[in-house]
């Protein structure tokens, strides 16, 4: 069976780009809608139209057109900026359970949207499935390694994403000497990390700490893929970690060249773990 | 049973004061063991000398010479403070557990210092005991109340902190309109309303979103009570918030009249709930 067209939901971040290009590259065919605060350079000759999920019918109906049968959603969406008023049949008719989304954990919006595609009969696959290479092996990525006493700080931050899992929230955590510096909440890891670089002085002691990040226990990895990139890296440094550990497999690195050679150059290690 | 003196170890805030004076207006004799950081003024007649928990047997001996059996310990201590190079032999005897203890969550030094008390035969009392009107009877404590959506965003922080407890982490969390907004963590609450005030603005909605105190389940409240008051108001009122929602018995206030009269002038709802 020969695949039709990829269709590329794209949203803030790079990653719309990333996948672009490489499917592009691979002669695959494949076009970008671009939600509201999407960045339309780097698509290279790729076909872009513009879409709102507001317009979720219409959005499914320019899909289908242009011979799009798989959907992958990439990229941050500006939440706040849904307007409800514009919003058309297929969008109404998912409010519901939108309404019901918002009021969960991070990522059940773009749970809603994707349940709504494949009622519509698209297949919706993960960034990370498209670019495998995206994510690492367990293990060091760069130069650097993590200290036994990263190792526990990793291990104390782990634990304690685990009990988060139940209630949907936490990604991210910042751990040094044992003692938890910060919880990544809805503002996301970049502002994790500048909390812990503002307020974590006092309380650091001997350690340097760690920032760990991972998908939620049973998150969908085609929704909402847990991110990190040379940002990270600059924000890591920023809060005077020794690194940064993430789960293999399940976590995206952007510009994986970048972010490596930025770590190495910090003094930070680069770290994947296999979660449960 | 004539009860002895009660000594207060006394730190950072304002309840040293407040239990001192309590003790000494209901004419049962009272002293104060001022640890680095106390502020020395507002003890009345109680009597005050210096203590260091490095020197943890001096500090018993000064108790007991002082008649007291009962120690009260109150008021924050600087972690970092600590002078290792100063510790005497009874302070020294109890390194190994202070270590594990600061490996471990929040109260785990104070739990050790209980301990070591315990062990020489005071009888260690919580905060409440003495003052039992410091905490709050369940429902309104002000003139305000939550609304339904507010009570909802309770529930949800209640939830996010019972799933913290196993992993000895968080007393309060803030949310809006069902998303988190922010966890406790070693920096306190104030930390996390200024974190609040600052980035919650893209994520709030239309809910002003709520903050909830309490103790971590099985918390040792003779150790480290969770406490709210004055500052506790302006900041959640700085960070826009609803209300405070606090453990119903568990929690103190400190300056009640004037911690209620400040929400009740900000709009904000003072809400005690029962807790698991």
């Amino acid at each position: 069976m020969r695949a039709g067209t990829l269709g590329i939901v794209a949203g803030r971040g790079r990653l719309p780009q990333r996948l672009a290009t490489a499917e592009a590259e691979a002669g695959r065919p494949v076009v970008v809608a671009a939600l509201p605060g999407t960045d339309m350079d780097g698509f290279g000759g790729v076909p872009v139209f513009a879409a709102r999920y507001e317009k979720l019918g219409r959005l499914m109906a320019d899909l289908r057109s242009r011979g799009v049968d798989r959907v992958v959603l990439a990229g941050a969406i500006a939440r706040p900026a849904l307007d409800w008023r514009r919003f058309d049949l297929k969008a109404l008719a998912a409010v519901p359970r939108i309404l019901r989304a918002f009021r969960r954990g991070d990522d059940g919006l773009l749970r809603v949207v994707m349940a709504v595609f494949e009622a519509e009969g698209f297949h919706v696959v993960g960034a990370h499935e498209i670019l495998p290479d995206l994510t690492l092996s367990p293990g060091a990525a760069g130069r650097h390694r993590p200290s036994a006493r990263d190792l526990a700080d990793i291990a104390r931050a782990n634990g304690i994403l685990t009990a988060l899992g139940p209630v949907d929230l936490g990604q991210a955590a910042v751990v040094a000497g044992g003692l938890c510096l910060g919880v990544e909440t809805i503002q996301g890891t970049d502002t994790l990390l500048g909390f812990v670089a503002d307020t974590a002085g006092g309380f650091r002691r001997s350690a340097r700490g760690v920032l760990v990040k991972r998908p939620k226990p049973g998150q969908d990895l085609r929704a909402d893929m847990p991110v990190i990139g040379p940002g990270t890296v600059a924000g890591a440094a920023r809060a005077g970690l020794a690194g940064i550990a993430v789960a293999a497999d399940t976590v995206m690195v952007l510009d994986f060249a970048e972010t490596c050679r930025d770590a190495d150059a910090a003094g930070l290690f680069l770290w994947a773990i296999d979660t449960p």
